[in-house]
């Protein structure tokens, strides 16, 4: 049966998907587009339902893997172009979505983990920031993506689109600063801050793994507290006119320092 | 005296040059905010017209540059702050914007430069990835940035927001790849590709400046033609799930391996 009301009650549901706050609530989060929903299944995500709409789908590859997860039980929501429409955020729909549910992992639950490397980001604003550290995480072999205090949401369309998927496949944990430096001490593991006023240059330090890789806030950076509390501080050299880089490229430049740095 | 209709020409003009369109005919662009319109005339961009809505401006700062302005010759349009908020794109406007004249550098006019390095981003898409790249170009002491074909335009806000004034002080070029390649080689400088198939680790290849980074665009990569044009193509390596990284976080990567290649 196709759903032909855009006021259907999982219809309506996924478009409030679109605020956090319902996001939140639900503990759910969309994804769309034959790539992101294709891995979402191959990366083992918790799909609550496959929403397509057959006029629109034409790749073999989606239609197969709608087939197999219709198999193994996963609900699909068929609807109508003009149904999926009234959910898609894009212009030329592929006409598959999946609502998957958040997964969140506790800090106490973990271990570091020998040899590997967190990234924690206090209080990031930008989805958009937050999608871009996941997917360079993922890229840089990574464990995960600690999420410190009053942070943007990770399931925000935005992160997702800018996560290319990584969003599925790194490990994301919410936490409060104290609990990541006391869960950092209780195993070893190294915590590093980087901020412009860091003692040493990201490119001369040493550094020893297991190891949490903390960045501050877009507009805040570090708080003195939270440097006080790091192993060590590092400093990315700024020679232009500019005292800061954008949050996911000073990201990106660390850990790949660090990747080198366990792989060279 | 003071504007207090929106349909004010100066006014209407100002609204127009949301649009790439109206900027590109007119060969302007407005920023907003105090930070910006500061750097805008320390950086001693051509200022065409500074707009201050004085009954919400309050920064002494900016109260002081907008009179040395208005001495120097600038034209200054006072306005209501209503009038003001119909031409900006925020929430609680800081009442100053400046419109600016778009400063577009000949390749032709151009030396690389002794030991300098250059980006050049091919055809990118995303306003936001050639304001981070401005941004982290700056900070890491570059030249400035070469635009190849059809790009997405640096003046556009949302490149201007990600650019924190970088779009300033760094050099702006548009070129087609042809004449990059031209450039490059009449000067001596090398030009170097980063692609998923590159031959050389990036952290392993020996670089020589000045050099020309050459970045492909966030769909489609570095064509084979254009490897082909290369000196070097590296590879940044990806453990991940992910084939790619986020363009201005690869950028970030490349910017700061070769900045530390010149500093070392």
């Amino acid at each position: 049966m196709t759903v032909t009301s855009r006021s259907n009650p999982t219809v309506k549901l996924i478009r409030s998907l679109r605020e956090r706050k319902e996001r939140d609530r639900a503990g759910l989060f969309f994804v769309e587009g034959i790539r992101l929903a294709v891995e979402a299944a191959q990366l083992g995500a918790d799909i609550q339902t496959l929403v397509v709409a057959s006029t629109l789908l034409k790749s073999p590859m989606a239609l197969e893997m709608v087939e197999q997860q219709r198999q193994s039980g996963v609900n699909v929501l068929d609807v109508t172009a003009e149904v999926f429409d009234s959910i898609s955020g894009k212009e030329g729909p592929q006409g598959i979505g999946a609502v998957v549910r958040q997964k969140w992992e506790s800090l106490g639950a973990m271990q570091p983990g020998d040899g590997l490397c967190w990234v924690a980001l206090d209080e990031p604003q930008d989805p958009g920031n937050i999608g871009a550290v996941l997917r360079t995480a993922d890229a840089a072999g990574c464990a995960g993506v600690i999420l410190l205090g009053h942070s943007a949401d990770p399931y925000d369309p935005a992160a997702l689109r800018a996560s290319m998927g990584a969003v599925f496949s790194q490990r994301l944990v919410r936490a409060d600063f104290s609990d990541l430096a006391a869960w950092a001490r209780a195993h070893g593991a190294a915590m590093v801050g980087t901020s412009g006023s860091g003692q040493v240059e990201y490119r001369a330090a040493a550094y020893r793994f297991p190891l949490v890789l903390l960045m501050g806030s877009e507009r805040a950076g570090l708080s003195a507290e939270q440097q006080a509390a790091c192993d060590m501080v590092v400093r990315i050299p700024m020679v232009g006119r500019s005292d800061s880089l954008n949050l996911a490229v000073a990201t990106g430049v660390m850990l790949y320092e660090l990747y080198a740095r366990r792989h060279g």
